[in-house]
């Protein structure tokens, strides 16, 4: 299959790329490390990369950008950064990816833990998430000639950055290779409108 | 108790009016019919909306618009709607009303059936109300003073318009009675955090 991974070169899109690589012809695209350039925020960057490189299998998301801040200091402009970037993001790359995806491809988002397992600072994070999951389950029934669409959902990882232990105390942290693992389910397999819950 | 209901004319708001008047104080809120003036969509509307009410024990939210199409022909703009109108309305109601709430008082929102049992053309109400469980699950953890947070989820109504039945083929409609129900328990009770799935 040929693949495609925006957020490629980060955390979960390098371990996804690493887990499909050997069966599978890889492209992987990102905002500013990556060989070929795509911002999920914005639409033209998402329709020149899909004109450069034509139609694919699979179509992974592995980015998104969430503004964290306690609840009783966030305002409407703190909650638009995710609704633009980590949800709007991944859902352009559905609506203007579709006509490149062949028949039976899938598209694979990403989510996370935060809606089902709150933290402090994460209402933001627990909105958008909830709003993919709602997404992924309903356009799962209409999206045309067979193409699939699944969420992958993971909880903090093994490698994140160390800063991010203090929020997130208690949390059972999941390795990387783990989380690819869904990616691969839902590129390689039969299922559509699932929500893949990893280390949790 | 004084409450308060945004939405309080409409087919939902009529209901929770009626099985909360007989016990309680409820002020009624709305865009074009109600005495009170409030429209969720503009954060001024409902700043005014309670500078004049003042404190209050409970707000519920029963408004909310969305766009309903086909996921082929849905845009960005498209999306919007239903997310700056049914979700930061409600999240802004939330933002702007916690310091005129009592302590100990509550929120209950409004979401829907639709991200857990989609319909053609709900993709944007999918993605919205699985947003707004995400944040009330999230926000019921960090709001301050005893505050509490709810959401309501009900099927289709039987007091639906009509010509909402060719689109819910096969959904079983649930009185708006019953749905009413589920805002006493909200308001009434002592829960936080709690989706309140009715009719399905």
């Amino acid at each position: 299959m040929k693949l495609l991974v925006i957020g490629g070169t980060g955390t979960i899109g390098s371990s996804v790329v690493k887990e499909l690589s050997s069966r599978h012809e890889v492209l992987i695209a990102g905002a500013s490390k990556s060989p070929l350039k795509c911002d999920i925020g914005a639409e033209d960057s998402i329709r020149a990369l899909f004109e450069k490189i034509g139609k694919v299998d699979g179509v992974i998301i592995t980015v998104g950008k969430v503004h964290f801040e306690e609840l009783t200091t966030m305002d409407g402009a703190k909650y638009l950064l995710g609704l633009n970037h980590k949800l709007m993001g991944q859902v352009r790359v559905v609506m203007l990816g579709t006509p490149f995806l062949k028949d039976g491809g899938s598209f694979t988002l990403t989510s996370g833990i935060l809606n089902h397992d709150p933290i402090r600072t994460g209402t933001s994070a627990a909105m958008v998430n909830g709003a993919i999951e709602g997404f992924v389950t309903s356009a799962a029934m209409e999206l045309p000639r067979g193409i699939r669409i699944n969420v992958v959902s993971p909880t903090i990882l093994v490698e994140a950055p160390p800063e991010y232990a203090s929020i997130f105390r208690g949390f059972k942290p999941v390795p990387a290779a783990d989380v690819a693992l869904a990616y691969s389910k839902s590129v390689e397999g039969i299922q559509t409108g699932k929500i893949y819950k990893v280390g949790y």
